[in-house]
């Protein structure tokens, strides 16, 4: 490996290794998200996809069956499947969520209304249902139809947790587990089955992409209130403002005094928000070390993910994996 | 037949010959809808579900697996399926339509709220996919994966050409078999592929489906306008309202003078409705006659249903689903 190569991040490095596999990914997005009769529908996802998402999910099914020794061509079709899911969950997402921004661009609801977000979001998922089904394998199917239940059963808890100071570690994993974790690991596990690999091989590529998924997610949320460091920037505090139960304020909640107790009603469950709130609350966080707790957490589900491809042959596919895992939680320092 | 016999609706006659399996339908959705994290789910799914809605579309695949001499189990878990995609569609249509009452009771939207509404409605697309993956067959699968695509597609359809006095009666006739007889069609030809039947009697299920789902919203369209003799009653003028262009709209649009013209652009372009213009619009219609020929093509699309089932071997369900095919259009006198 070059000097080169290792100042390149690990996801770009996945992109490289999977170049040939991505553009025809790209290409069959590209055509299965049109429509014969309703022009609305290519506008509305083109705008979403060709904003330049990372592609996570689509790179990990096609290194998943790569690992594996697959050499046939459905692992194309079914991470065409994961990012048209995934892109059906953030139309979907941004309606429920009322969101104004995606991407750095303005979400589809914005620009053109919640209906249209719905209802080709609908398509998307419809469209994703009939890639899966070329690939012509069962338990393929099956892990992706699980998956497609268990994120919305994600949604539908984190919308009713929303809000409710009573929410655990244990409904906060649960929430993101569905939300996150669901499809990353879907994603992955589907590789292993198409390539006919060994059930223990599965078994850990499903691992790995729910520990990815997890520590992503945590990231994520940590990231929110600008990493372990508690930075504030632009994107500061959008949880805090939609008074998400994620893991730093459910740590700071626990651990909250009578006084402190009452900020978290005010703020969180009466949702009345004041100057100085959310510098407040990053204050109560860091009293408590809830971020560099949640930050922590984060950590030992990257070491979780990179311990599971250990039961993978060894290939330098599996080594990108491991480094993306690593990489999806140095991004909170 | 007895006298009572003749004298109940073809489809309560359907309900009583289906009685056992459907009762088997009811007992799997119950036990689908639930979710073992959201107890949301089966909240909001069980308001709409036990609301009675007539289960039309579980019927039509129970019968044509039946009528193909069907003996296996899977015929439930197909007639579920159809139950929710059919009941995830209404759920997001009602946040699409704004709508406020469903069978007779507040709508979900309403009752919780919109996102809700359209996670419920996600989660139950991805447990109709779960539900026909148990059937193990893979033709099955791409009809009703095609089914869905194709019902999306129609309302992304309808959206757009809503407000639109360009819409044809081509369009029309788009958006009704994509948002209502795809699913029709589906819910019978997988009740013959299913029960392996020849290609024939698929075909004629296909068909009689079809032209099933065709005419009956055809039939509903007109209803909506008081049927063909224009009876107002407490619902009529719905799409109206919501300026929809459905068939008695577009037939009269396509036969108006300059100054008619001119009175449809403002209520249905421009939104611009006052006292006495539900009126006006019927009067124009009856004018043109586009009730009438409105009501000659639903009771055209039922016949055309009814023929289709003379390939299907003789059987009581055959003779049912040929009334019900009569029922659905006669509701318009």
């Amino acid at each position: 490996m070059s000097l080169d190569d290792k100042a390149t991040k690990p996801h770009d490095r996945l992109a490289q290794a999977l170049a040939a596999e991505m553009d025809a990914v790209n290409a069959l997005i590209r055509d299965r998200m049109s429509s014969e009769h309703a022009p609305r529908i290519p506008e509305v996802t083109a705008h979403l996809i060709e904003a330049g998402g990372k592609r996570l999910r689509p790179m990990l099914t096609l290194a998943a069956a790569k690992v594996c020794g697959y050499e046939g061509p459905y692992h194309v079709h079914l991470a065409a499947t994961v990012e048209f899911i995934h892109t059906a969950t953030l139309l979907h997402d941004d309606v429920v969520d009322e969101s104004t921004q995606r991407r750095g661009r303005p979400t589809a609801n914005l620009l053109w209304d919640n209906k249209s977000s719905v209802l080709v979001g609908d398509y998307l998922f419809a469209r994703s249902f009939q890639l899966m089904t070329e690939a012509n394998n069962m338990r393929v199917l099956n892990i992706l139809a699980n998956a497609s239940a268990v994120i919305a059963e994600g949604e539908v808890l984190q919308l009713t947790a929303a809000q409710d100071l009573a929410t655990t570690p244990a409904t906060y994993l649960k929430v993101i587990r569905g939300k996150t974790a669901a499809l990353f690991s879907a994603a992955t596990e589907v590789g292993g089955v198409l390539a006919g690999a060994h059930e223990n091989a599965v078994r850990a590529l499903h691992d790995y992409g729910d520990a990815l998924g997890i520590a992503f997610q945590m990231a994520d949320d940590l990231l929110d209130y600008g990493g372990a460091s508690a930075q504030i920037g632009k994107n500061t505090g959008d949880d805090f403002r939609e008074r998400k139960l994620t893991l730093p304020v459910i740590k700071a909640v626990a651990a909250a005094s009578a006084e402190e107790r009452a900020f978290w009603v005010r703020v969180i469950e009466k949702g009345d928000q004041r100057e100085g709130d959310l510098e407040e609350a990053l204050r109560l966080m860091r009293l408590h070390g809830t971020l560099e707790a949640t930050r922590d957490e984060a950590l030992a589900w990257g070491n979780r993910a990179r311990a599971s491809l250990n039961a993978l042959p060894a290939h330098p596919l599996r080594d990108m994996l491991s480094d993306l895992a690593e990489y999806v939680v140095a991004r909170m320092k």
